[in-house]
């Protein structure tokens, strides 16, 4: 943990250079009128603060953030950056909370906050003051073919000394606008009994980004906190709680693990590899009715999250993906999706336009072709989590 | 509906013999004291009875009904059949009920009973003759390697007249002593809002058969009942309230929608091919863990249901099933599954021991070949459903 006190101390000495000092650090506007010490108490009533879109074309944004009591703390307030005379706004917060064996999170906190386009506003957590900290993040352009719009993209993360870079060096580049973030976050699953202090930790690890521009999130398997021998029984339980998304927007789903968003010139369709994907199933039913809503006249690049790769040269977790991949596979090439992201292998790889999509069981025609109509698939899982790296190429292992 | 009325009092007339009249018929053993009028209404309020295996290894049987009155049926009393002075049991139902859109259900019944191997008992639902009506079933014989036993096997069956021919088919063997039913069983999901009226229907419909030996059931698409449109996001959600199974026995796992049983000389794994089956999902880890606690020595069969079938010539539901193939194919070889039955297409076919485990994506090694180590693949989808049969195997629809 060496590596994140020292870069996150110099990013905070970053951001307060003075007392009651506001001023613009890349995209960012941080406003300061508390003193570091001060800064740091408050902070802690309200952590792991993290935003992300909150409606299906990008005029909303989800703010959630923790607290260890439920009771001062139901509003964010904000106001438009730069404006002579602010004009506060209240948006108030849902929350929710959780247990997990003998773990008992914190109050979590999702309040909506459904502003103008291509805006920066400043926003504060809690009321009268409970904090002083004062963040900001930009709305999205509104979308449309020729807005030019520029998304990091992370994968299997964790939060180690690695993951400590990868943030860094992502925090250290201006253009950045939005996160896509292909799944696997705290990796608290790696812990006794799935440690969800470990999701505490996590929540202010990726603040310095996360809490500044939206994180659009697929859900990867260490999110799934799935162990029925201590009665965890419902998959995806701490994730769900703490990351809202806007999946009932735009009549979305039925599930927060699959949703889609428009972004700038971008359709971003999220999905979830660990969810049921068959035939008639709710994700199945739900990307089936969601394609044909694809205006490419409006959103001519489209993107798709899931987490496990479908095509992987990789010895990990080689062909995992191909359960999921001879479902969806021929609707991704009709449909001509543009990028596939997704994580899992701890490695980088970029695939050719191939599809493998004429194959009839009797026909023998599995092997991959090139195809103009596929999808680039790219996996980014290289985020420096506990696991390390994914490095072994060799086809040894296959029959 | 009229096939099933007549042939319905047909077999209540026949098991009316007179008043004050015990009597066996087959392996059903049937005691009625009241006059059919009488049984008539009495039965009105004790409906839908079925049951199941309530264990592992069938020692136990969960008996299901449903009344549309809360207080007066927790109860069921049983006794052993034959005997000289009847020591009569009690056991208490937990009750459940469920809203569908305008639809409230009955209160659903289901009483687990633990009693010894091999044993005919009577049961009678409901307190202080509420019902005078007396059902009765089998206990199974203690599981070893050289016990027979027979199974029927329905899939798809629906509430049609041809559906009834296939109940009343199988009512007029003796040979069968529980059935396995791999999935559809009342298709209301037909009719306007997923009419759960229908499911009313349907209980007393398979009655004649699922009163007095076990349904072993797995899911179908037609239990999905999912309809997000109307809020009704919770898939299987009339199924699982209305059968239960016994899924938290031997530790199986989180979801009555997977499970096993031991019965006589067969392992049963029935699985759900409507659910998640990527790695590291709640049904993989189980059905991971599940394999190595088969012993072949105490059960010799080892038999899989499940909904859509992996391999298939039918032009209906072609390749459906191939997503979880993928996913578990290589472990039913490994294991050497003996048989796996499947319904979905509407129709019967019976596979060679095929397997296609060998594919890697890039050698084209695709083609099912001859394995002396893979299961044989039946379907079984012809009970008679308001679909029709699937009689087309031309395979023009092909690339």
């Amino acid at each position: 943990m060496k590596g994140f006190n020292e870069s996150n101390n110099e990013r905070l000495g970053m951001l307060r250079k003075g007392e009651n000092d506001c001023h613009e650090h890349e995209k960012v506007t941080v406003c300061l009128s508390s003193s570091p010490k001060e800064e740091e108490n408050n902070s802690k009533s309200q952590e792991s603060v993290h935003i992300t879109q909150g409606d299906h074309a990008g005029q909303s944004v989800i703010v959630s953030w923790v607290t260890p009591l439920e009771s001062k703390s139901k509003f964010e307030t904000y106001w438009k950056a730069g404006a002579k005379h602010h004009h506060k706004h209240k948006a108030h917060a849902k929350i929710t909370s959780y247990k997990y064996y003998n773990y008992i999170s914190g109050y979590i906190h999702h309040a909506t906050i459904k502003r103008q386009y291509n805006v920066t506003y400043i926003y504060q957590l809690g009321e009268h003051n409970s904090s002083r900290r004062l963040i900001s993040f930009t709305t999205p352009p509104k979308v449309g073919p020729d807005v030019p719009y520029t998304f990091g993209i992370i994968g299997d993360l964790g939060q180690t000394f690695d993951s400590n870079q990868i943030l860094e060096h992502y925090l250290s580049n201006p253009k950045g606008q939005a996160m896509l973030f292909v799944g696997d976050l705290s990796y608290a699953d790696h812990y006794p009994l799935h440690d969800n202090g470990r999701w505490d930790i996590f929540g202010p690890y990726i603040e310095n980004s996360a809490a500044y521009q939206p994180w659009i999130i697929a859900a990867g398997n260490h999110e799934l906190d799935f162990i029925p021998e201590i009665d965890e029984n419902i998959p995806f339980k701490p994730y769900m709680h703490r990351f809202h998304v806007p999946f009932k927007a735009f009549k979305s789903t039925s599930s927060p693990l699959w949703y889609s968003i428009k972004r700038a010139s971008a359709y971003i369709i999220v999905l979830s590899s660990y969810s049921a994907y068959g035939k008639y199933t709710p994700q199945y039913s739900w990307l089936e009715q969601e394609f044909p809503k694809v205006n490419r006249a409006e959103t001519p690049w489209l993107i798709v999250l899931l987490y496990f790769p479908w095509y992987n040269s990789n010895y990990y977790h080689y062909m995992e993906g191909e359960s999921m991949k001879v479902m969806f596979e021929s609707w991704f090439v009709q449909n001509k999706v543009d990028m596939v992201f997704a994580g899992h292998v701890h490695s980088y790889e970029r695939s050719e336009r191939v599809s493998n999509v004429k194959y009839n069981i009797t026909n023998g025609m599995s092997t991959p072709t090139e195809d103009p109509s596929a999808p680039i698939y790219i996996t980014i899982g290289d985020g420096g989590n506990i696991e390390g790296i994914a490095d072994r190429l060799d086809f040894s292992f296959n029959m």
